[in-house]
């Protein structure tokens, strides 16, 4: 029986060979300069996943929120660390997790820090955020000050420990130049260890996101590397030339429901719902919310000529279809959409079908 | 105890008092006009919800998807419309379903009629849904030969029971005159009615979307209206007209967890995952991702001065704050966030909490 057989409504596929692929190439990267590779597991959320990330070296990871670290706690980790500025209505929540696993939070501001120190029962690393120009959040890299302020208030309590400096260069998903944006960040994390591996020798530096630790080859004097979406890729970083779309590692299977020939669109039950709202444009200032790919017993092939979701709402997605696919497709049959944000998309979907007919597993609820 | 109490990560708060005045004013409306009122549940999907619709004389519903139509199987509804172009892949679950439960699908192509008069065990209506401008789906007002295609392939089963058209008007929500939307609409609706209800004279006709059915004060001779978005409405429906603030039924609490005052940023824990990616934009181009309230124990206040997300990513929400919120607003504290839409909210966040404390349903998964 194929894993087709399985689909009725909007499935997202996982393709493991790829996603194999994709994470034993990015762990080679890393020993190859000497790092290690801390994957950022907002995007896959899967205990699975992680177990395959096991085989390929990688023992820490990073969530974005309390309840993603629950959900990765005592399942093996050295280390858990939450990747977003700690939350401090979440300060029982942590300490229940600490108690059990090694597990670290970022900080960004001293009013949180005292708090931190003020409620914490058990060991919890912490992560200094550092913002070199991408402007979302953390400490700019030049302000000592709060540096030192975070540093001496989390010296009030022997629970928090500090480990190093984490910045995040998303800007590198909006600026052509990745290599000029690594050059800066990695000089400012090297320019924060020199400065304070006197103090703390142990201090890591982790730097990353999917566009640039794709292109970067040169990750100079820092520790650790901490990109998240190379795990699957998407249409988005197909664009931003991370990848190309035989890297894409997840697929959503959508039932077409209905075909209009001379419109040359395609009906699809498959949605914002489904795929999220992310977008791509096309040059002609057309919208595109995911690439099609034509769906097989071994998983999916690229269609020679182009054919992708020009419009969505909640449940609906319209295929602008190129002729080939309007001769091959036919109403009741399934194809695949890449989506341009598989993160987003993996979020909305709660779970994988691989392609041996086997189900993945993934974060549940809000 | 306040339900804020709750709260230390992202929730959505559902006020039962908005909700309920927002269900009784567009049942009073289409009451006055002789119309039945059948809102579409793709924007609540709530059992809880459901009831409090009882309570004003709504008898029959409709959703976007089987898995919707599955949860609100045997709850007492008349009639359950799956208001999507019915997936033939699905036949297995729609006879399941239709054992026990009156319900109809939507037809839009003689293909997928055929599928269904081959497979159907069980009694089910059909509407066939006419696009009379928006583009999205549908049967073309004036192709007469698929309508007939369609009835006609219909009758070979007596399983399929033609229970008049379906009209989704959603350019309203790009057009600025939604009254001469609904002229053509109803008049693409009238028309038909005359012409089959001689064949079928039980026919019913059916027309709605929020943002029209706000404002349009009479729907001729159409028997139902079938909003959905109007439970809680959102700030794209302010935008559009349908609604002021203080009618926005949700909000979602966010917590705070750092504040840049000289740059009038508030950082907060809610992002794409809780809020989807829907966007306005403000007069000055910026992007608006949902408005701030001001939480209470009663529930929330709309602050005189316009604070809002001005960026997201998947779990960060940037907030451009008025020095009003700057002033009151404290790291550790929660602020409320009118969405942009509601229903792809609700649909992230799976669940709501009522000001009482008591948590209400949502259908889950994806």
């Amino acid at each position: 029986m194929s894993y087709l057989d399985k689909i009725t409504s909007p499935t997202l596929l996982l393709n493991e060979q790829i996603c194999r692929k994709n994470i034993e190439s990015m762990a080679a990267k890393a020993q190859n300069q000497g790092k290690e590779l801390v994957p950022h597991f907002k995007t896959a959320q899967s205990q699975l996943i992680g177990d395959w990330c096991k085989e390929y070296g990688i023992r820490q990871l990073t969530v974005s929120s309390i309840k993603m670290a629950a959900y990765f706690c005592n399942k093996g980790w050295n280390n858990i660390h939450i990747a977003f500025p700690f939350n401090p209505l979440e300060s029982s929540q942590l300490n229940t997790l600490a108690k059990s696993q090694r597990i670290s939070v970022q900080l960004i501001n001293e009013n949180v820090t005292q708090k931190l120190a003020d409620t914490l029962e058990h060991e919890v690393g912490f992560f200094i955020e550092i913002d070199a120009g991408y402007g979302r959040t953390g400490v700019e890299v030049s302000d000592f000050g709060l540096i030192e302020a975070i540093l001496l208030t989390a010296k009030k309590t022997d629970n928090l420990k500090f480990q190093g400096f984490y910045l995040h260069p998303g800007h590198t998903y909006y600026t052509a130049d990745k290599q000029q944006i690594y050059k800066e960040s990695i000089a400012a994390l090297s320019m924060l260890k020199n400065k304070y591996s006197t103090e703390y020798p142990e201090l890591k530096t982790r730097v990353g996101d999917t566009p640039g630790c794709a292109v970067v080859e040169d990750f100079g004097d820092v520790d650790q590397i901490g990109p998240g979406n190379f795990v699957f890729y998407d249409m988005m970083q197909v664009q931003l030339g991370s990848c190309q779309k035989e890297d894409v590692a997840v697929a959503l299977a959508v039932p077409v429901v209905d075909i209009k020939k001379e419109r040359k669109e395609i009906l699809v039950h498959g949605g914002g719902v489904h795929l999220a709202k992310d977008v791509l444009m096309e040059p002609n200032g057309e919208k595109n919310f995911g690439e099609v790919v034509l769906l097989n017993d071994q998983g999916w092939t690229i269609p020679s000529s182009r054919s992708f979701l020009k419009s969505i709402s909640q449940e609906h997605g319209i295929v602008k279809a190129s002729d080939e696919l309007l001769n091959t497709i036919k109403v009741g049959d399934l194809i695949g959409i890449l989506p341009i944000h598989s993160c987003m998309t993996a979020d909305c979907m709660k779970s994988y079908l691989k392609l041996d007919g086997e189900w993945a597993d993934h974060v549940e609820g809000a």
